[in-house]
């Protein structure tokens, strides 16, 4: 199979990086199907005089294509501008604990081709990376695309992220990750690939922004639950990760000081006590105490062992007991959203992670709490939903990353 | 007295409002003394050929001004440019629950007089405001100053402000403030001065952000303990004020869930557990259980009623029940904040407020508290400290809304 854009320019062509106002002209056109010159001008603030040139400059280069009239304002017919989504291509990687999504994109992030499969992340990079090479290589030969074109690759991994060097620092559930030179290896085969990589939450929180509910929110909290809780922030239409790299860490924020011990020493952490393994030690008291024969017979059947996902399904059987192990984690959430939510005062939550599903009821206790403890001028606009693009929020978030970063200058 | 800038040109013979890449020019200039044209294309991206007409016309309208050679890099020496301070002027005026603090600066930010007097802002905008336009007046008529050249005033106050409009929302300590029209009011008498209102905290930030502490800090809190608790958030160089300008209203987290009910209607907010009312209440339960001879004797002085300043004073006389007061709250205040700082990972901390002064045992339970529960990734780059510019933030904060506000186009 051969590629659409066959008659395109490739970006190895153009000089880079962009510098104002090009860059802040493609940036738009990145985020917009067609323009014209006066509506650009609206958008970046810059006057139409000084648009024009930009413009006819940007249409040489290649970068941006002269696509025929729009509607008339009342004079002459526009002529309507697009971005050239066949300049190259990228790759989003998302690892996750047990599973790889994998997709090739265009350079307006449309995806050419996709791949999941379940892996272990606990396999070590080496692993896991050289069958990142694999696929995304099958992918490019799959569509008679050359290594050369691949011009950006975003991973996102269940792990912190030291963003400026694209390292793991002391990540708990990756053994043998820490500080592996994740851009180096895949730039062995990748050659002129620039390689993003953050953490998973913040990746899911930019493919929100990117292509999901989250695309015209200036300032929204991605909360990821799974076996740990984490938060991706948006903050004025671009994803917030502070002096260190680690904002959005609420797993750890403390909800009961008398709580247990968490695995990063403290008590009583929001993680310790209403994420996944949490759940799943809430359902194994209840079967001791006799207090639910359906997680009983779940227990008996799973062989001595319950996931949150059990509890899920026993609650969506009516049984009384899990509802509550439910609606007790949304409440310990919530709580804790509902003081992020007066600090933050954001305008969306989105909640995501593979623990999300386990009920609507989760959903309803994370709601009741913000109403009841945040301030009612701070939860007035404030929408609280499920993730819009579910399992494909990692994979196209990191998309988006790779191509953030498509026109910075490489490194 | 006459003016220093009488042959300058004035800000209303310029046409507004700037548009990039002037006002990118300009805001650069507004916080250098002076910078090369190379020093300028660096700090804004732009490239040299493009910085150098627009340097041109900002030179001719007047904004700028030519100022001799800087040192050489080698070549030739650079002309060295500055930004016009004498353009206009703007006031900043910092309403507290029982002061008034205003000052007439030029457009450098630079204090040209201040004026500061005990007030009570539940005497309601009339009589408060009344007060702002007699001493502005006076301020300028005593510089020889027409009204015509005060472009602006920024104004904090201790209450919620919907900042779009400029409206305190049901504001707890300000009787007769709710939705009155602070803008129309002042502009009666200064009419073309654009009028911008924030709350305190963070107006305090911004003074730290100008001229503080925090002037090259991207990502700051600046934390208030007065009658109140509030938090000012600066994110990427900028005042952060969320989808309904009430971000920072940390004072309304919860901290003890079986804790006093608030004036919110909540219970446990860290407001109600740990500003200066919390402290008074604390330091009559220990009087009542006969616990300090100090406190007690003080009581007595007062006639019947403690202070948190009683209670810091106390304690630096070497009285152990009030040291203990002291630590309570700052323990209770550095719990919160330890959360704050796994979301937000801030670079600094800074702590401000009347009840601040009670002791330094306050800013160091704060600490400790912040480095026990927060992630050691978080706090590794993280300072806490007093504010630097002390009872001068506020008035140096509204100085700077006015000036930030002084070049958008006029609503």
């Amino acid at each position: 199979m051969t590629s659409n854009h066959i008659n395109s320019k490739h970006l190895s062509e153009i000089p880079l990086p962009l510098l104002p106002p090009e860059k802040e002209v493609v940036d738009e056109m990145r985020q917009h199907d067609l323009l014209s010159r006066t509506d650009l001008a609206r958008l970046t603030g810059f006057s139409r005089a000084k648009i024009t040139p930009v413009v006819s400059k940007l249409v040489h280069t290649g970068i941006l294509t002269e696509v025929g009239d729009g509607l008339s304002q009342g004079g002459r017919r526009p002529s309507m501008l697009s971005f050239n989504n066949g300049l190259g291509y990228v790759a989003g990687v998302d690892i996750g604990a047990t599973s790889l999504d994998i997709a090739l994109a265009d350079f307006g992030g449309q995806i050419i081709e996709r791949h999941s499969e379940v892996a272990d992340v606990r396999d070590g990079p080496n692993l896991i990376l050289s069958r990142v090479r694999k696929l995304v290589t099958d992918m490019l030969e799959s569509h008679d695309l050359p290594h050369e074109q691949l011009y950006a690759i975003g991973l996102g991994v269940p792990g912190p992220v030291e963003f400026s060097t694209g390292l793991l620092i002391a990540p708990p559930i990756m053994p043998g990750w820490e500080a592996f030179p994740i851009q180096n290896y895949l730039r062995e085969v990748f050659p002129i690939a620039r390689v993003v990589v953050d953490n998973d939450v913040n990746v899911m929180a930019l493919g929100e922004l990117s292509k999901g509910i989250g695309k015209d929110v200036e300032n929204f909290l991605f909360i990821k639950i799974g076996t740990g809780i984490g938060c991706g922030i948006v903050c004025n239409g671009q994803i917030y990760r502070g002096i260190n790299g680690c904002a959005g860490d609420v797993g750890h924020i403390c909800v009961d000081r008398n709580g247990p011990i968490c695995h990063c020493g403290n008590t009583g952490c929001l993680e310790a006590m209403a994420a996944g393994p949490a759940i799943a030690a809430r359902a194994m008291e209840v079967v001791r105490a006799s207090g639910s024969e359906q997680l009983a017979k779940r227990l008996a059947a799973r062989g001595g062992t319950l996931t949150a996902e059990d509890v899920g399904a026993a609650a969506a059987a009516g049984d009384r007991a899990s509802l509550e192990i439910i609606q007790t984690s949304g409440q310990m959430i919530g709580d804790t959203l509902a003081g992020l939510v007066n600090f933050f005062n954001p305008a969306l939550i989105l909640i995501g992670g593979g623990v999300s599903n386990i009920g609507f009821q989760l959903l309803s206790s994370i709601r009741q709490a913000v109403l009841r403890r945040s301030t009612s001028l701070s939860t007035r606009n404030l929408r609280i939903d499920y993730s819009s693009l579910g399992a494909e929020a990692g994979v196209r978030g990191a998309i988006a990353l790779a191509l953030e970063h498509v026109f910075i200058v490489r490194t």
